[in-house]
């Protein structure tokens, strides 16, 4: 018989690490993100670890679920999943869970369950000596691509210091930021988070970038600041110019209604976050590509489900990033890796982040021409750096931030700031 | 760094065991059965199982990608999947495959891909110490409840002795035979072979069924022997009495007309037996219910993404059968125990088997209260009889079918018969 490996402890603790003051089409991003880092310890002493949104009311369903998950063997999933599901409902309502509004329908019981799937795979390739890809079915690439986040923003958070990005507030500091991140990181790839300026204004960044960029694939994700007409404008302008267009307008059914029209594949990580937004999706082709996002999505497992649904359903698959850590680039690499149709590179905030902040003892995760290397050594490949959590978990209770509000802290710093989707 | 497991050799054994004079809508069972076992060695000298259909065809091209696959590592599935793509193509044409002309449009790649795939968790899963149905997620189920599966038959094979069955040839033998099969086995589901009689005959058996056993849940497989309008009137008939109605007729466009009307879900191992036939049965509602079965579903993992889609997509999901040995029950018993909405009792040929044939060491795979528990030593769980594997080869050699072919024997026996779907 085998052996079980039963989850005996599960540490939460909550961390902040510095953000630049990234402008999208809800605000800001404020001065420090928020991440939980989940480390779940078996009784022989296998640890494996997870990282998820930090807001109050997700902590609070996190640690409801640990209780209810300790004991438990960690190759359970699946009962694990319905364990959840059991305790939390999937209501999605109430407090935030990190994803600043943008995403509200995403299901609560995938969300919770995530980091400690997460943690379980990195325990189970540890207590097997394989890595977490192998898990998921092998790696069918040796290296995973990453894109070029780009964000208007300004030089610095009012009252902090200038970080070293500097502001990008027109096309040519957009262009001038994708210079900096392209040399530094070698990304293939380039995305502008839009839904900031008038469309126009970021119409002209794209074709601005397009020509500093000849060859380089490019996406524009406005969050959905637009309306189905302005969506039409702006597709009709790049076409021939955009690999895909981002969440345009808010909706399935507006979404369906501009990817009729529009001459390139619409993308989602907004109307399409959870499995049963799907059907719908599937029945009305109000998407050509999916955003897949292993925190919503409930864990590698699930994110590989979806994969398999894309494929199935004729659509492409991308990757979605919030501001992260090394947990979960880490088990994004592994998971980008074993699936055969992620052919776009993934998207991260990686750049944005200090080098200096971190959880994970540094090293492991390096960016070589956009890409980062799978790592080949059991579970996840990386390990906690203890004195390095300790601090950021000090910065997080000294920073007071406990939910994400980039509406909230922008309304903070100029009154007259509204919450508009559509806005143009 | 991790290990790697790399596939050393591969030894592909056809076998023939002895199987009933069963009848179906093309024709009957040949007096043997024929099914491979395939061993997967590894470096390190770990070994695993895996089992599927006998054609010639089939062997050719699971020899081809023994070859292919040789030096692999069992974790990198993807990989092999994606080689065997290369090697095959996935024509589906030509040469059979086991399932008798029933099943023309299942994708070769994941034919022949599965008993690898099955293998190389089987090794995955004896190297981690692990059951297999930990590497899928974990067992949400101690044990898997499966169907009597009722045939009409014959008393013997013409010219062979009878079997201890008796025959079966109209509604109260059947009745007997579900007696015995339910008491032998503790079934707790019962489904009927059909297409053999016309249909008033196989509705008064079906009728005859639940006046025996008033509790038990029946289906009704003709396996496309009917029109839309004779599978609109059985299943009128039946309002209230079958759970689930099979296949009543041919392709997915006359399911879909027959499922607008039909009080009962229809389900299916014909018109949807691909990825590739999904969409469009989603698109159409063609079928309530899905059969999985890992020998054409492409192995364990991608049974789990079927299983992912019918419970995305709102159907039903139960598993489908040939007549197979123990390496095949015992995967069938993994995968189940693994997938949270396989809600229906499997089905399996599995008491149509002489108990004396098999391939594997006896004792494992027990049926109580018609269900098989899931084993929880390493692996599958099953070992190989080496002895009992050269005996079914042996008959295998001196049988001389090398061929699933259900029509030809019976026209050997009855010249006028003839092939038809929609026969009524």
């Amino acid at each position: 018989m085998s052996e079980a490996l039963r989850i005996s402890r599960v540490d939460i603790t909550p961390v902040a690490f510095k953000d630049p003051a990234l402008l999208n089409a809800v605000g800001v991003h404020e001065p420090y993100a928020l991440r939980a880092v989940i480390e779940v310890t078996t009784d022989q002493g296998i640890a494996g670890l997870g990282e998820t949104y930090a807001d109050e009311g997700h902590l609070r369903r996190l640690r409801s679920a640990a209780d209810a998950l300790t004991g438990m063997d960690v190759h359970a999933l699946g009962a694990m999943r319905r364990r959840i599901a059991e305790l939390t409902g999937d209501d999605r309502g109430g407090d935030g869970h990190g994803l600043t509004g943008m995403i509200t329908t995403s299901s609560t019981v995938d969300r919770v369950f995530s980091p400690f799937e997460v943690a379980c795979l990195d325990i189970q390739g540890r207590a097997a000596g394989r890595p977490v890809s192998d898990l998921l079915g092998g790696a069918v690439r040796d290296e995973v691509p990453f894109s070029a986040y780009l964000f208007y923003k300004w030089a610095a958070h009012p009252g902090h210091e200038p970080d070293e990005w500097g502001p990008a507030l027109d096309p040519y500091g957009i262009v001038a930021q994708a210079r900096r991140m392209v040399e530094r990181f070698g990304f293939g790839a380039i995305k502008l988070k839009g839904g900031v300026m008038p469309p126009e204004q970021e119409v002209e960044a794209v074709l601005e970038l397009r020509r500093a960029f000849p060859g380089i694939p490019l996406r524009l994700d406005p969050n959905a600041a637009w309306t189905v007409e302005t969506s039409l404008k702006v597709a009709r302008r790049l076409e021939g110019v955009l690999e895909y267009l981002e969440d345009p307008t808010p909706g399935q059914e507006g979404m369906a209604r501009v990817a009729r029209e529009a001459p390139m594949p619409l993308a989602t990580n907004m109307c399409v976050v959870a499995f049963d937004e799907l059907p719908s999706a599937v029945r009305d082709d109000a998407v050509g590509v999916v955003l897949s996002d292993h925190h919503y999505w409930g864990g590698l497992h699930r994110s590989k489900l979806l994969a398999g649904i894309c494929a199935t359903f004729g659509m492409g698959l991308s990757m979605h990033s919030n501001s992260h850590l090394g947990i979960s680039l880490a088990a994004m690499t592994h998971l980008a890796a074993a699936t055969e149709n992620l052919t776009y590179a993934c998207d991260t905030h990686w750049p944005w982040k200090d080098p200096a902040e971190d959880v994970i003892v540094p090293g492991v995760l390096g960016f070589r021409a956009g890409a980062v290397a799978v790592p080949r050594s059991p579970g996840l490949g990386v390990e906690l750096d203890r004195d390095a959590l300790a601090r950021l978990h000090e910065q997080y209770l000294r920073c007071g931030l406990r939910n994400r509000d980039d509406t909230g802290y922008m309304r903070r710093l100029d009154p007259s700031y509204e919450k508009k989707s559509p806005r143009w």
